[in-house]
């Protein structure tokens, strides 16, 4: 059900993304589910690179946010079996590559926010951090990682 | 009692802060309460605004981070219903708005940490990660996310 | 049985470090263990001081983040009576003191992955975020927070 309302709403639930190192993508504790940080790989490469205030302009960087939360949705797939099987979101930070003057990181990380919100509605609402990284995994514009509650 | 323990000590618990964007300004997963990031928000506006080691000293980033573990405290008492209903302090994680060359993020964080410990005591005490951000949202020079216990 | 196993693979636990500040090494909250943000402190002083991309090398900061995740296992035993009793490890998240180019954030944070997955084996293996910070406590080269679960 959650995995066509994400087709509905135009996008795809990509392919469990491969670490970029030594290290697993998500991990379950009791009912908590954390995810590594995830990048806004798209098709094996990350679509989004450089820094918010300089070479990203504010769109894309939403747009960047997308993808890094469906990223972080097909790891949480993979440990939970289906993404039915979440109970609610719990918590994203979204660390934003910024400029020495970029303060909109709420802006950015909205697009990861609206999109769980439009996935899955009253469970989508989660608390949320967005902070300024001074460069983030292979110059990727932003990172979000998530703890997601499971039934 | 522990709200008339935060106005003996000269402050005044805020009023729970709107969050900036689309999301929720705190969590409840069992008796784990996740907060969102909060900022030096007082009375509308951001108190404290610029990166420590540059336009905010020190001493002012002690204040704002005073403030914006106050808001924390005000939106975990929007999900427990009172601050006597928290069991402890779990963690701190303080973003420090900080020039490339400004190391003094556990002193400004301090000014979170000893207030919890005043108000709390032993329950106050937690653990913490204090970290230089490139940038926070609105340019605030301090941000603060919390995890508390509930009884 | 795991401190052995630490010291056959020629490294030591170090003696748990005291925090910088207000503030406790570690919090336990049922099966979960919260460590505070450790830097690369060695018989009392911070290794490696400097940026990523900058002033430290990138073999420099691996090594930092070895020191780091000792740190934080010292103070996971300081809590849990004994690395025995860690069920496994959960999570860890590595700020890395970045120049505003350097993105091998995630070649630093293997310092500290791949050792944890020598010591522990498949109890070892965690999810991750590895974040570029525009400055760390002190200076140092890395910081790093864990989560932990104990039996």
């Amino acid at each position: 059900m959650i995995e066509e309302k994400i087709k509905e709403l135009g996008f795809t639930l990509p392919e469990t993304p491969k670490p970029l190192a030594a290290y697993v993508p998500v991990v379950l504790s009791d009912k908590l589910v954390f995810t590594a940080g995830q990048v806004p790989l798209q098709d094996g490469k990350i679509k989004f690179v450089g820094k918010l205030g300089l070479d990203v302009s504010q769109d894309d960087g939403k747009k960047a946010a997308e993808i890094c939360v469906l990223n972080c949705l097909s790891v949480v797939k993979s440990a939970a079996g289906s993404l039915d099987n979440i109970e609610s979101i719990v918590k994203l930070t979204v660390f934003v590559n910024s400029s020495e003057d970029f303060t909109a990181q709420p802006a950015v990380a909205n697009g990861a926010s609206e999109l769980l919100i439009k996935i899955f509605g009253e469970k989508g609402k989660h608390a949320r951090s967005a902070v300024g990284a001074s460069q983030l995994p292979a110059g990727a514009a932003v990172e979000i990682e998530m703890i997601a509650k499971l039934k």
